[in-house]
């Protein structure tokens, strides 16, 4: 390893840094989560050939590499430890090309989602691809996660994105791989299978991206308060099978809303026991928005709708607010289970079970148009209590028996591995055991993650 | 071989089938490719075990396998020829479940894409992948070529229909692919490997498909016409360099309309050199044609705008021509290179070079909205002649060198497998060939083709 450490110096030498904050930064992500010890290095890779050298490096001396975007993952799948590389492509972080004919970009993987977008913003272009983490998350870990977000169930996951990628496999060698048109079906379609890899098969090093225009028009939102997370759910899943499109449905449950108005001062609780933000874009989003307020007055929701851009930041101020109000009532385990959408009251179901068994309060949030929940487990101190786990496992497998999957949009990184064979199975486990190795016969790409 | 035939049969029963025409039916497909002998038997599945005792069986005898859907791709990639089984899934063609409220499906590999889109229809909802194969081709053979279609730039390939499939390995085990929510990250992306895989790494037994409501109103459809290809194509550019996404846009050029008027005695190239048709849908469509006929009227089109549906029928007779047409004129080679839209008129002068070059006329239509091109070569006697194929070589290597592909929704099969590496690259195209030895290590699934 001190090999590694002084082949890495010749080869990269400023780009190699063993400063004790910069490795115990990389110790950790937004799951709170820290590894046992630092990583041998952090290389900031300036270029494609940075990243080359390194992987050469690495490969010949069999030394662990963890790519590492923004770091705000939440399933510790960026985190290094002992022995191991961080391989930061933060400071790759330009936009190389934006095409507006062809509603394609080119980027490198360090610029941040809000970053692209602002810059694309200014010419009414946008990438859709939306985790709540925007402005803080890069698109390179947008794609290595498969990120999803508020927008999805009209606008796609970061897959349906992505038109090609630069990778860089495990012994430095530099991959093309998809196109810039629409479509291509010449071979197996690798561009996909590593979107969301989690840094295991290879370095994404360039993304050549789908964008659009901007949603033009006004759009329409609606806050709504119910009586119960039932009832705000089925308002939900009636607005989707009434045929129409939001491109946001939040919904919150009611000790969220304590604690956002613990938080801030506010008193939604009085309002109702959950919250349902609805927002529609694009032509129609005012005739959509009227039909959905009606089939929430019909269902008992207690609601206003508004076109003013300023007041609807105001209705969705609840949904924003949730996340620092729940982080300001402990360590926050924010769990990340997906269902079809028509099973989302009988998930809610299942965690109400689950608190009462436990003992718990388990305040989840839901992007209700996709089905996508976040439990969260909140905790003293900075390691999950064996308990907790416990409960969010029996949350996943409640997900799995309701046709879902235990990870929507965050990934397995090191802390759902242990669930990863109960949605798989033993004979796709193996499989894509043997997928990584092809990719990365010696396993030095992210090791223990994952799998 | 024999020792195969005899366990298929006992253990098949009537499922399996050595009759002559059936034998021959399967030895060739839309291409007009015919493999040089018949292959050992047909083995109509009637389920998933029927599929999987056939596997079994190939596996213990290391026969070869085709999976074959109804038989209209165009790329020879489900013939079959001497020693293989050829492993019909058409009897399975049910639609297992339709769920409105979570807007999935799950259905059997042979059921006809047109066929389902009927059952849907019936209840206002809709399978967007729309090959123009559609009302003859199976959702089974869709999803193993990743079919694209008139659609695609606006309501996506057949990929992002995808949510999960069951698919039956070489070695008869049975897996479950993805899930039935809309977001979900467990793992690699098998689900999306497998569409687009051409029956090379398993057989794909049930789908559970994304399906979307039908877009309610009235459509808008433009008919036009321009003294030359490069000014259709110009438009086409124009109303997408415009913001607006039609949900068809299609370009003939003037070898093709020639065709169609010998054909249906129609007297459409009196009116220009090039033929663009664009339909509009969804609430916007009327107010996004006249932005479109504008545009069109700018650039010196001559064109007609009707939001009547019996009339824009009419109106898109002429591409519904286009094929019998071409085909009445001699053997037909469709071919189906992509490149990035911007790039259609450079598209364009290649193909008119290539022409040039050889002496030929290569009719071309285009799927101009995602920059998807089906040249034409038309040539007497059932063989591809070598000449022929070095013009469409020539093709090939201007759409790669324009920033696309090779084939843009028809697939590798057989015809193409030559050209494969120009695109790929040495590295990447044994990465693929690795991935095809983990799912099926003998070699029984489709061997010979793509690779």
């Amino acid at each position: 390893m001190t090999n590694a450490l002084a082949l890495l110096k010749e080869a990269l030498g400023d780009a190699v840094t063993t400063d004790a904050a910069r490795l115990a930064s990389a110790q950790v992500d937004e799951s709170g989560h820290r590894s046992d010890a630092p990583p041998l290095a952090v290389v900031e890779a300036r270029s494609i050939e940075d990243v080359q050298a390194t992987m050469r490096i690495a490969s010949q001396t069999r030394t662990p590499v963890v790519t590492r975007g923004a770091g705000t993952g939440l399933a510790g799948g960026a985190i290094g430890s002992a022995g191991e590389i961080v391989l930061s492509t933060m400071a790759m972080d330009q936009v190389l090309e934006i095409n507006e004919a062809d509603l394609l970009a080119v980027v490198q993987p360090g610029i941040l989602n809000g970053r692209l977008n602002e810059i694309l913003g200014e010419r009414g272009l946008w990438f859709a691809p939306d985790p709540a983490s925007k402005a803080i998350s890069s698109v390179g870990g947008n794609i290595a996660t498969n990120a999803g977000g508020l927008l999805c169930a009209k606008y796609g996951v970061t897959r349906d994105a992505v038109l090609g990628l630069k990778v860089v496999l495990a012994d430095g060698r530099l991959l093309t791989l998809g196109h810039r048109s629409v479509k291509g079906v010449t071979g197996f379609d690798l561009t996909a299978l590593m979107v969301g890899s989690e840094g295991l098969l290879g370095v994404i090093v360039e993304a050549t991206v789908r964008i659009r225009r901007a949603v033009e028009g006004a759009v329409a939102t609606i806050a709504s308060f119910y009586p119960g997370v039932r009832d705000a759910a089925a308002a939900s899943a009636a607005i989707t099978a009434a045929g129409l499109q939001p491109a946001i449905m939040e919904l919150i449950d009611q000790p969220t809303l304590n604690a956002i108005d613990a938080y801030v001062g506010s008193s939604l609780s009085t309002r109702g026991t959950a919250h349902l933000a609805v927002q529609f874009d694009g032509p129609a989003a005012a005739d959509e928005a009227r039909r959905a307020l009606e089939i929430i007055t019909e269902l008992g929701g207690d609601a206003e709708l508004t076109t003013d851009r300023a007041e609807a930041e105001a209705l969705l101020a609840a949904r924003r607010a949730a996340h620092p109000s729940l982080a300001a009532m402990g360590t926050t385990l924010i769990e990340d289970v997906s269902v079809p959408r028509t099973r989302l009251p009988d998930m809610f179901d299942a965690i109400a079970e689950v608190e009462r068994k436990y003992g718990l309060t388990i305040p989840t949030l839901a992007h209700a148009g996709d089905g996508n929940l976040h439990p969260n487990f909140i905790f003293e101190g900075a390691d999950v209590p064996d308990e907790i786990w416990e409960a969010a496992g029996e949350v996943f497998q409640a997900a799995l028996r309701l046709g879902g999957t235990l990870t929507g949009e965050h990934g397995i990184g090191l802390l759902k591995k242990r669930w990863l064979g109960h949605e798989l199975g033993a004979d796709q486990l193996e499989l894509q055991r043997e997928i990584k190795r092809v990719f990365d016969p010696d396993g030095i790409l992210n090791p223990g993650k994952v799998f």
